[in-house]
């Protein structure tokens, strides 16, 4: 009801240009459900694409970090769309069984503390504060 | 008023022995106001603890990938103690300015999608769904 | 087994006197899911409705944007249900595909921004400070 | 900026009508800032406090737990002021440090399980399943 | 693809021991879902379920109450898992329609108040405030 | 500590471009703080003005429903920084103190239904379903 899913033969131009690139840069063959919906609104799959691409590309940190930090935060939030297609572009770039159970411990805790912090009202240390 | 801090003075036994490994630990002298705070129910200051001292262990990920997970996770639920503090210990496990403004920029682009996936109501591909 | 659904032959009095200012007000002949479900504690069922129906009636906000905002609240918490039913009655309010193609815009970018300035601990301007 | 606070002296009398129901009701002889800011909108005002007089109300629920379960929520959702106020409520009710910290620990560990439940994508058991 | 479920014949001794206590102290022949995922890492097993029984044994808070407000967490997250199965376990721990029903209302009057309070930036009265 | 603020004259080239930029867009003299803390890391900086600027623009929806939007999510998921920021920029596009009580009045009963049918598990009408 929310929108359609726009396959490439029926995209307009400037929707075909953008699977073009996620195409091409990722090397697959087909793009998924999350471009296909996003295309009911061609600015704002233009927009998203070329941010996702420039933020996901290897710079200070590697691949398979920004895809873990990707997961960490789509598990965060339970969004399952996410949690789904990250957890197997993680997979593909090189995230292990051992990796995905420590990824995931480390979110659990940090769920958890987060909440025992706030719920305490614990004031920040001085040697924590921010320097202007 | 929901709790006050634990000074190691007059910290109980029980509450003294887990300071002790914190600071043995963390190679530090004193340990931060969350520690202090969680003191006013020992069995949780303890199970915390020793919690928190597994899973951030050196293992399959890296201590540096682990806090910058962490942080991630913080950022995304909004708390501040834990920001603060988190941003502290990645410091000084070796993030960089850099890294901090990939993290975050990895961060936003997750809370981003997670609500364009969600609002959109994608149906999850078939390639990504779980094999039992 | 959290509840079940409750039909309008089986309800209790109070519950279709609820249901029949429901349909009454909506100009709808059957009710959704929601209120059926809510009818497993008829004050609950009663106080929703009324404070909904006060909530969205016509004011100073006209009902497509407080759809809009319900939309936008309902993808950032992630609730599936009410992104569905929501989405169903902005559609039926007059929501476009370009406008919900711009109201997701907005709410994607700002549960971006939201974490890039709590991730940065960003203090508040003082022109922003609250006047008492 | 958002708005300021309506002392007793300058509001309204559908205003001051509904302080005073809060005081009566209360048993006190002033009224938390949050009411004082809902005063802005006298309607939001009027609605939000005969919702909150009904649902706290003795029921089959008693007043304790139910401050413990508004205290868990505003733990999770991050809300300082929620868990300030609070959590004096609760201490009025009854609340120990004992059932504080257990209180606190189920928040966590909720907080860190259902993030481990969802990032694995666990299918629900069929024994789960929800009965019509 | 993120896991798959460790079923009891094929799971490593140190896993098997975990079910085996789990079985032991819940009083049941089989574990849920959730346990046989978690298995595929045995340390984040382990850990989690002594963690859970530690804090679920009966205290200052009897274990309905715990339940409860693991529901209300659990709601509050959205976590369809966790509300699927501790909504089965307040049950049998106790929890009749109109507790369900006045917790759920708690629930959704904590998560409106929460943002009353946050959207109207709410200073938190002197009352409230911290004493360290 | 995560970052300092970057002042107009301390800044880089691409950073000032950036400034001039925003001040030019929007008609004012100076940056606020949230743009100051971006600039510790230019391309997020850069990319982020730009998305912003291209989805704030006027379009289907008009200025004032977008900032009020924001203004929803930023109070949904508790962003202090960008509640104290878009609450006045929502009251420069016109937002009066009646349209900001039923703002939060639509926010506030989101919050609460959105919880109400995630925690009774409601399932979603047949007439709601996503048609493809």
């Amino acid at each position: 009801m929310a929108s359609g899913l726009v396959e490439y033969e029926e995209a307009a131009p400037e929707v075909r240009a953008v699977y073009d690139d996620i195409m091409t840069t990722r090397r697959i063959d087909k793009v998924n459900n999350f471009w296909k919906a996003l295309a009911m609104h061609p600015p704002t799959l233009k927009r998203t694409w070329e941010s996702l691409k420039e933020v996901m590309a290897p710079g200070a940190l590697d691949p398979l970090v920004k895809e873990m930090v990707y997961l960490a935060v789509s598990t965060t939030n339970g969004c399952g769309y996410c949690i789904a297609s990250h957890s197997v572009a993680a997979r593909k770039a090189g995230m292990t069984d051992a990796m995905l159970g420590e990824l995931l411990a480390v979110v659990g805790m940090a769920n958890e503390t987060n909440r025992l912090a706030t719920g305490l009202q614990v004031p920040i240390d001085e040697a924590f504060r921010r320097q202007g």
